[in-house]
């Protein structure tokens, strides 16, 4: 009796968050699984006569399970990464090099799209539509500024819009015009939309080109999979991908309440497809958010801007349209994962899955709840109690603090992001980025679990009492991730049996620190044993 | 360097298929997969101190690649396999006496189906409804006879039916009523659609459980795999059974084109799935059959029944709406698998194919045509041109021949099931046995095409010049099926890398008498290097 190795990798420090044995030194691989962890004696026995095929020296790098994101929007944010990227450049005609070269590679016609400029890098001027025609005369041009307020476009993308001296103003919004009363080229607030409507959906080959980009930097990041939101043409972009050999990232592919009726018709059920792309639950949007005070609340907003007293946000969703349509989902097969951001929301999200599970389903399928960003003492006990899967994004909590504490109030902002009180009650915590509303870095994620913190700034704790360990913010990136897609027997943990999904760090992040976190190198990325990202 | 070996197989007589190395006599497989074949000394020079962990002695058994069927409808033939087999019964007791133990392991209320009883076998006495209400007094019956004309029911089916004294007679049907008008439970012709609207469809966890039942039957005839016709019901009771380990026959499933607008709005694409479970292409029904006079053709059908001497048959549907929805199929990233019996419908299909192909598909997608059981001469010549699949049911053949005969008269029928034409044309050719319409048996689909006579049957071949050799057959239910699922680098050979589908018969096929091929025992079946059915 033999056993095929074909990679061995050691001199690492194993943590494998496998309770049957803690820490490793050395692993052994076959066919994209995991078949042995040990001391480097243990597999350098198991090894034996049969010399493995191949050997990793992680030169005393540390070794956690594959890194993955429960929340992402992963073909949305590979198209913006597509775009210019116009943020810290501090010299107006820098910004203009870049369109020039950009226009240079670009057909003639095609939009050219980008985002983060800030005048106040060069002085304040304005920037203006002749400034853009110069260098791209034949190319629509948009480009959003950094805190996306403001559009700057060129003499022909206001063509296209058909944007004049004559036409009107928009409510909530400003066509800025010279002293003609031309338009000058700044769009402001609703005004952006005079353009952004007439840019057209990419295509299916954009998007299978700008996610096949976008992979390397996914792998640069230490992830392995990500759970992604998709309509149907990124859906489509993934398994064209997946067809041509291409997909390197598993992907969870969670459709929106707009697919039920045909996955109903078709008879499709979750979990079709393969280790790399598979169907996951569906996606509903019950409330509004934060930012905007539309998260649905069971006491209104502190300080609503619109100087209601009563604000309480809102559902968009009838409750008695998204009890029916979740029983449709649940009915074919589907968990359910439904966007909640306020305490009444997460209510009605909690109510309505305990009910489906009383009423339709075995047991058999994942139910969860995403954001979860505040809920009742009582109601965060029901997660544990009914195994219903809270999918947070920790880099939510570091950046909407101040949001949270305006809009909630400091004792309603106790209870909020509360990742510490649900993992001691012992609800199924999965964590994610949410990116591109956050970054996709994990480390940022599990940086902003473990410090509630932003990076570089100086204040305590967002309520610090909520603070995780370093272990635990990467269990809920790996474990918690898998568990969240029903996958915890294949992935989330280094242990014989399970896929050979790995990510090593250069530093030991359990001991380094927490500041040192979010900068720490990825050194390597091996998604089923093959490394998709290697830098050591 | 090493090489895991899970299994060697040895002591076979093996046709691979393979033009490399045609014939061997053991093999190494791992992981699923084929990793060397040859001479037993070669095997046993890879194996070397390595020893497998498995051995297999097929005892000389002649081994062919996984039989594959290409067109069945496999749900459908698993929901008639759970119903009574009456076929053959010479005692109208014995029917009775089978019907009572089905009662006994069936819930009550729920309907009881059979077919095959022939009253001709027991002395041509016509049964009753009081016969059945004796057996089975609180479960629906429904009986139908072996030619299908005579449906056979009890009291509570009519019952259930609404079908009492006063029920009006159906158009092209008769109630069969005594002396006193009462129903006596016989319902010929049309009036059986009486009882059959009232029977429900089957649930998902029926027909779940029906395929469940049927696998090992298909795997005892060889088969390792199907491209399988399934609605909605039909697709997800795979799937479930996907998901929970149970599915040991390699499925493609095709769904009809009532999809197209689904698999557009979700942007599914073909190939989404498994190794075990994927989407394969969208189902056409053109035109209808031969035996029904209804196939589109050139020129009139002979000996129309209804005394027409105009009756070309019929499209199912208008040829614009097919190419429309064509077009759509291949825009959304599937292949058309297109029924068509007349050389009128095989036009068509070649037509609208070879336009798409022009118009739409860079080529990627293989685009079928299913039945083809009739083409004109210079029709036939555009298969191997344009890599259109001819998918063909070679049992349909030896059955249909006389049929072909009276209503094609003798010069068309010698131009119809024209396997051998086909394969000199160069013509990719698929083989089936369209089970539930004819035994899914591959092995008399391989007699037919080699012999083009029915079993036992003492006439001459059925134009003999198309006649194939047991290879040629053999080739149509693997390589030439796992081509028409564009799956020919996997399945199909015995080669390094494929799958380890295989099929091992007791006699060498190639050498024995023909007639004995329908007999030949299957004496193992693997898939992916299991054994699925074992009889050694």
């Amino acid at each position: 009796m033999s056993q095929k190795i074909d990679l061995i990798i050691h001199n690492a420090n194993i943590y494998t968050f496998d309770s049957g044995q803690p820490r490793a030194e050395a692993l052994a691989i076959a066919d994209g699984r995991i078949i042995a962890a040990g001391s480097v004696s243990d597999i350098r026995d198991l090894d034996g006569a049969n010399a493995a095929r191949d050997t990793l020296d992680l030169k005393g790098a540390t070794l956690i399970p594959g890194l993955n994101d429960s929340h992402t929007h992963f073909a949305w944010w590979s198209l913006i990464m597509q775009e210019l990227k116009l943020a810290g450049i501090n010299k107006l005609n820098k910004v203009l090099d870049l369109v020039a070269e950009s226009a240079e590679v670009t057909p003639v016609g095609a939009w050219l799209q980008g985002q983060g400029w800030d005048k106040n890098l060069w002085g304040d001027e304005f920037p203006n539509r002749m400034m853009l025609d110069r260098v791209a005369p034949r190319h629509p041009v948009a480009l959003m500024s950094k805190d996306a307020h403001l559009l700057w476009v060129n003499s022909l993308a206001l063509q296209l819009a058909g944007l004049t001296r004559d036409t009107p103003e928009v409510e909530g919004g400003e066509i800025t015009r010279d002293a003609q009363g031309e338009p000058t080229g700044i769009l402001k607030e609703n005004a952006m939309s005079l353009v952004h409507r007439v840019i057209p959906e990419p295509t299916i080959e954009q998007v299978e080109a700008a996610i096949e980009m976008a992979l390397p930097e996914a792998h640069r990041t230490g992830l392995t999979a990500v759970h992604s939101i998709e309509d149907a043409i990124g859906f489509a972009a993934f398994q064209n991908l997946r067809a041509q050999g291409k997909l390197s990232l598993r992907t969870a592919v969670l459709l929106g309440n707009w697919a039920i009726p045909h996955l109903q018709a078709l008879g499709l059920r979750q979990g079709f497809g393969d280790e790399m792309l598979w169907l996951a639950q569906i996606k509903f949007f019950l409330d509004g958010t934060l930012g905007s005070q539309t998260a649905a609340m069971f006491e209104p907003f502190d300080n609503s801007p619109d100087h209601r007293h009563d604000n309480c946000g809102m559902f968009r969703m009838d409750p008695e349209d998204f009890e029916r349509q979740a029983r449709q989902a649940i009915r074919s097969g589907f968990g359910i994962a439904v966007h909640v951001i306020g305490d009444h929301a997460a209510r009605l999200g909690l109510d309505v899955i305990e009910k489906m599970q009383r009423e339709e389903d075995s047991g058999r399928l994942r139910n969860r709840l995403e954001h979860v960003q505040i809920v009742t003492p009582q109601d965060l006990l029901r997660f544990a109690a009914s195994r219903i899967i809270a999918s947070c994004q920790p880099t939510h909590a570091t950046t909407d603090r101040d949001v949270a504490e305006r809009y909630w109030g400091y004792e309603r902002a106790a209870r909020s992001y509360q990742y510490r009180a649900l993992l001691y009650s012992g609800a199924p915590v999965a964590f994610g980025s949410d990116v591109p509303v956050e970054s996709i870095d994990p480390r940022k994620g599990i940086f902003a679990a473990v410090s509630r913190r932003r990076e570089g700034e100086n204040r305590p704790a967002f309520f610090a009492q909520e603070c995780l360990t370093v272990g635990e913010a990467i269990r809920g990136f790996t474990y918690g991730a898998a568990y969240a897609a029903g996958d915890e027997r294949r992935r989330g943990r280094i242990a014989p049996g399970m896929l050979a999904d790995l990510t090593a760090l250069a530093q030991d992040i359990f001991v380094t620190p927490e500041d040192e976190i979010p900068q720490t190198p990825v050194v390597v990325t091996l998604v089923g044993g093959s490394p998709v990202y290697l830098s050591l």
